[in-house]
């Protein structure tokens, strides 16, 4: 029977800047009895590694610039908070009052790049941005675990992003290392022999929205998911090892801008 | 700890068009030794839906409209299929080659109404509709699984859709029966004590993304999966039982059509 179980590691720590997430979540593995084995996959939130990244921006340190205050006032939304996410964005897609939807500088088009301001300890007023470069973040947490356990561990960080459409927010892959994110069907029969109709799956979608019902989103009560039991290794006809960017389409193939 | 698991029903007979689908889950359910307990939740494939309710249509029958003959040309596909295709819709939100995305008459903004002619046994010119009213399909299959079992069963539909700016698709929710799909976590508090800024969770699409990683996407093999460990009881601050028509942005709240 195809079985995949998700495991979420709860009793990690408060993350601070600087904290060695490697270890954090090895220990998190170990105390929940967890050794990870070949062909797992960890999920990890974006918001843990950001914070062990130190991507924390205090308001109080933010000059909103004249397009950032001209933004601000459409949104509705803080000037310096609106100057971050002018920081972090190569475009903005569109604005309209409470909503921002920008092209991120990694090329994710989603609300506020990033910028969060829950769960951020203490001070109100700070922002804490996405990763500087989530695929190599994945690859490092990969590259550590794997040493402290010996096995291959492929690593995705999700984020919570909202959709055209549709209602309601769900887990995305913005960081990948180690596993296809994106698998190439083409040429695949059905069950009938004919070639499939669709041929790209984006599993590192599918594994940051399922990893996301187990971390819930009430905050960093579990910010880690183990996977167990998909056979990317199987099913693979892509690459073995992409980023979060094969994910991203093209600005030609794009119709929604 | 939390954990969530998957489990795909493997070993369904290929579904024809009356089959009494609630008896072949749920003989597949017992042939897999899986007692549906409360608590969990069955996703259930489209695909197999829509053939027990014989929503095939025979190309050989269509007769292309004028506007169907014009849009055919310009997304390069059959004319009997866009006439089939805007049968199913209540709009076209972009055409352009080999790209024909509607609003379904449902409220689905998706890819040719989700019409689909692979997976169809026998006949080429046959094309497989989305079921009449998939919500309703949900119901009857849930009824019907916890008449058998005696429990609560909540079941999910799914099929595959493609979005705006990223590469791929991902399992979504076009039917619900007996869960909150959409949850609402406003005034909850993060670990700070915070309000929440992302307040709704669409954990139908999460599901629907979830299952589909144990489908795969190559064809009947695994059309139905039994999620095992997930607490919406606990999470659940909204409905407790809301179709996929929840998942669905108002126009007037949608910037992207």
């Amino acid at each position: 029977m195809a079985s995949v179980s998700l495991h979420g590691l709860e009793g990690l720590p408060l993350v601070q800047p600087g904290d060695d997430l490697p270890a954090l979540l090895g220990d998190a593995l170990d105390g929940a009895g967890l050794r990870p084995a070949d062909g797992d996959v960890l999920v990890v939130a974006q918001k843990i590694v950001s914070k062990a990244e130190g991507r924390l921006r205090r308001l109080a340190d933010v000059v909103p610039s004249p397009r950032a205050l001209e933004l601000a006032e459409v949104v509705r939304k803080d000037p310096r908070l609106v100057e971050v996410v002018l920081s972090e964005s190569r475009e903005v897609i569109r604005a309209v009052p409470n909503v921002l939807i920008v092209e991120h500088r990694l090329g994710f088009v989603m609300a506020n790049a990033g910028v969060d301001q829950s769960n951020v300890e203490g001070d109100e007023e700070v922002a804490l941005l996405l990763p500087e470069a989530p695929d190599d973040s994945c690859r490092r947490l990969r590259e550590g675990l794997e040493r402290r356990y010996g096995v291959r561990l492929p690593v995705v960080m999700n984020d919570s992003f909202g959709r055209p459409w549709r209602n309601g927010v769900t887990g995305v892959c913005i960081g990948a290392s180690g596993l296809p994110t994106l698998l190439d069907r083409r040429g695949a029969p059905d069950l009938f022999g004919r070639p499939l109709r669709i041929t790209e799956i984006a599993v590192g979608d599918e594994l940051a929205a399922a990893a996301s019902l187990v971390m819930g989103q009430a905050g960093e009560g579990i910010p880690a998911v183990l996977v167990r039991g998909l056979r990317l290794d199987r099913q693979d006809q892509g690459g073995p090892d992409q980023t979060a960017t094969a994910l991203l389409r093209s600005r030609q193939h794009d119709l929604f801008r």
